[in-house]
């Protein structure tokens, strides 16, 4: 595996395990986070052997968000005239978003891993995962508000199709904290544990489910799932049609149902 | 009424009720199934008498989905050219799709009653209806990840309209099985019922309310609420303006407005 | 202030209170109310020092919805040819959909507080605010059904980004009552309070909290959040970068961080 | 061939002659038409032998529209309740409207010969259509408007992505009468023959070339056109790499490429 | 008629003139311009009597467009804050493209009548309109590119409806100067004449004809037409049967159907 | 500039001009090109100091289209099952899609100078440019029917916002070869040229023309045009207002006006 500074990677049984690395700053995303974050995913999107991806974070912490060296950073690019200010800066952003971007589009699914804090940019982070699952001491909040700033790399528009409107305008406009329980019962995470092993322990045992199944049907219910955030239920059904045309005459329904006639476990190739 | 192979239908007190009919094979959905079904809501769209639907399955299951000896004839269709294969297939599944959109498109309310088994193309079955509700030993799984293909006749495109997307997600990617109560707090049902006669008093009870109501305000309502699905609500706005620009003109409205006024229950014209 | 006939509008720490003040007609909507409800919307707009709005009504009850006389009204108008009653009818439905749209897009946060009755036009014009809270004698029904009409000011063009569809569609088809407690299961109002004194006093911190952030990025997050209910992840992800691109130069991000550094509350303009 | 009352269907070297047949009547469109179009149009989509269509009418005149007769008798159908009457003639439009999308989804492309009047109904026929030709005498009105409606079977819908609006706005609201060279001009027709003999054979020489083609790729082709009028660019990406995962496997590749090699005309099966 | 500042409004034949009439300042939109404009539109909108709108300029010229003095005012007001000015910015802009919203959305046909300059907002303003006539004389540029900004009131918004792609980036991005034959060639308008008199003749005439069909027809093609500049075909075709359920009960379809029998012009009531 | 192996590419008075340089290939799109054009769109992107492109062939064609030889070893990476297969093409299609995209989404104006061949995948990359201009010995053709697939790199995707739907139908599934003059006439190319040498001179010519206007503007119309391919009228409204509300605080308007009042010729920075 290549080596990351913001990030440690492994993979194992068919599961990626991209854990971010940097404990001692509370996992804050600086600029090399944001730029290995793309080169893992796309590795991964690459990478036939990967089946499934967990996301995490190293200590106590799942992240705090965005490095403010960062934002200093940027700042002090910044010259005189308003207009290429906004030029620059719209292309900074556009940037960051690939970022996450990559992790949304990935063609595995991505289950994120969460105990601690997961503030600002770690909830743009999840909100690009497909399944999010908490330990009890995760406490989330939209922090940007409290930065002077709308957050714009992604909780603003991944959120709402994930968490109800309502609640979420409320999150969003105070910053106030979430527990891991209210983030249950929102929808924003799907299971919490007690701890940060059995968070583990719980979200590998899940990976390793998704892992079995055949590569071809997940990928293209992944496809399908993010399709319909975005699109028409006509358009889907239209799409899905095209899709299988090809996918329905893969090995993968025969192994299948060789497998489930016989009782056995399938074996699927990646 | 018509004589089906794979339903039984039954029509009083301007309640359709759909039955499935083949509970020796857990009401597992042949080719007679496909096609009786589109007949069935067509007739129910076209027949004024008709105001709501109640669709359940004969037998101590609601349905195991689709018939495996179906998927084996259309296998047994495909010929050498993966491109010719192709146009077959998406034909095939265009023309399953448009099984269940005759159900979705169908301009009265259709309540589903599930009990037992609810697996594979029964999920897609359902998330074509209006309303969900449940006996307590509902099972519901979306099993098509288990054959090695990802859901193409509606799971993956009306779910995401129902329940939230990080709890689709898994339930897509892993097949798990999910029982009543769980359904309930995910809002796939609206309510949970001890067994199969108190589904069916509860479902019918509800249908005879809708029922009652005007049935150009029923499905001026159904209308709207399936449009919003895919569309902006500045479009929804100006199409309810003018939908009602035309159904504000029936006397329906003096119908429920007196009845109203004298205390007594409306009578509405079907 | 203007005099209002409908209203109470008072405005003070930057949080303006609209008041539906017509009690002994149960807040009913009459003319006036929807020609007002414009007015005062568009001065909370223009006027940067209102920063959050709480919308509640007189007495005991929230609304009970449109006022018969007004509908009855309109009915006096309609001529002989079903073509030009239509074309009137559209306008005067485009027309008072209007006035909730007033309320959709002011650029600051509305937050709603019910109590009693809140039926018919009167969920037309929550589903218009940004976040609800409810009294626990709250009572909540899609009351149009009844009237032998489809809503047609709101209610089923913005629920639906609300509330989960099964149980909306329910809702809509039976006109059934809803009392505080599902209300808030269902995702209707994000939280419930003993009673109409404390329901006023916790909307009143909560829009406390809101008015002290900055006016600039609760404005934006605000934009994106209605944006978000109607248009692609990736346009939203286009929008807020280009809206950033220019915001991310207010000084509203150095008062913040400032603020931050020193521990102390930060003080923004208007 | 299955007979027809008012069209005449042949099949010759892969091509479906489809002709309007009812010269008497200026081949207006009654009530078998309109029924009959929607079978003819489904044997060809599903007809592999068939690989492209090309449409004419009978006698002088390609067709002068809906038969008022047709008209008459719809209007009989209708009742006391303005709201019951929008109610059926919200579904007659809709099944007239299915007529003409048969020929639209239809996957073979459609070739228009027109000559003489080419009226109302008809102009919404010929914009479903791919290609249109005409003779020299060819003369098209939007004549609904003289009839005291907006065109509602397709006109309105298709026209504006094959013309400029600027021109289509003048041509609807006024009905004038466009010649076989302003038809041209404004991209309305592709070319025009001096004759109707010779705009026969000038469209079976261009369906003869289409016929020669890859049937594949001439479906694939007609999908991508279709789908880009009404979705966006990236969404057509999207949508021809996924058609053409399947169909580049097929062996039309192949035949073409060894056909170009040896400097022969390619065969292709259907 | 009202008195307006920045036009001339007359009223005769069904036909409203609406004249630009600052002639003095080549017919430069100044505040007045932009406030009266709503104000006539809205009239002309709620206003039966008016079936048509030829909009012209009084003098040489049809409009040098944004009055300079207007520009300055705005940047005058204008603050140290660049966030805070941008949300002062963003407002005025809208505010401004609102005023030609209400031309375009305005649900009679508008007839711009186009001699000498025609640039920069004037653009914007015929862009608007649902036909342009020109004198041969006219002379048509996109003249914000050289104001040192991309045009924000509608150009670049609708021209692409009207134009092709390709000569409108040329003409957008180099703000060069184009002639009435080539407009007419492009498609920007729809024909010539050979000076302002003969134009304003030809408008009128065409205007006249449009007077004398059904209201409700001109009305429900208009509706559909500026609706399919941004729907789907299958939305437009569903819009337009739920449109016609209502219209096709007016009683024009019938002293349509009478005067074509009597050979004679039908009267239509407003 | 860096070295490439498929391109020529210069930069002088903020031009630059990128020459497609395999002349004894025809111009043929090799595997370099496909990866080195990606790299050359970026670098520009992101280049102040280019302000506009010109694109075009070395020799006496602008290019015959894709490399076969690249055909042939993506055929060659095909395995045994057809679901992977289609999840490698997929793959393949979409990346070179991305080369396209990188020249669509490039933020400055690009011009194809056109001359001799443009077959296949060169239309598919001009149709991906701004504007085009073509010599008198141009010939155009859609190629890929002959090679018995769809096109899948643009051509169907953005010449319809382009050309005409009826013209181009009949070019993309005939494949007929269409010249520069027809091209002029139809819309694909704005002006032609004698030769090659006046093509450049010409081209160049208007280039410079763009270079010297204000880059904020150019940028700005850009964007918007390539926005409104596929977004409505009110959304590009929005999204432009959002934008100037940051690029009209830019100093290029007081250069643009000091410029204009002086009769100079403005300069703007990069």
């Amino acid at each position: 595996m290549t080596d990351y500074s913001a990030f440690k990677v492994e993979l194992s049984n068919s599961i990626a395990h991209v854990q971010i690395n940097r404990p001692e700053k509370i996992n804050a995303m600086n600029a090399a986070f944001w730029r290995e974050i793309v080169e893992i995913f796309q590795w991964i999107d690459e990478t036939d052997a990967v089946r499934v991806v967990v996301l995490s974070g190293a200590g106590k912490h799942f992240s705090s968000g965005i490095d403010l060296m960062l934002l200093a950073s940027v700042a002090s690019e910044l010259g005189k005239d308003v207009g290429r200010n906004a030029r620059l800066l719209r292309r900074k952003i556009l940037q960051m978003q690939a970022s996450f971007n990559a992790v949304d589009t990935c063609r595995k699914p991505v289950l994120a891993a969460i105990q601690g804090y997961c503030l600002g940019g770690a909830i743009d982070l999840i909100a690009a995962c497909d399944m999010r699952y908490a330990a009890a001491d995760a406490q989330f909040s939209i922090k940007e508000i409290d930065m002077g700033m709308a957050a714009d790399v992604g909780t603003l528009q991944r959120l709402p199709r994930i968490i109800g409107d309502g609640i979420l305008r409320e999150l969003a406009y105070t910053g106030r904290a979430v527990g891991a329980e209210e983030a249950r019962q929102i929808g924003l995470v799907n299971r919490t544990f007690d701890d940060t092993p059995s968070l583990l322990d719980g979200v590998f045992a899940i990976a390793g489910e998704i892992a079995a199944k055949s590569p071809i049907a997940v990928a293209g219910t992944k496809q399908m799932l993010s399709y319909m955030r975005d699109h028409r239920i006509d358009d889907g059904l239209e799409y899905i049609a095209t899709w299988n045309a090809a996918m329905l005459q893969s090995s993968d329904l025969r192994v299948a149902m060789a497998a489930s006639m016989s009782k056995q476990k399938p074996q699927f190739d990646d």
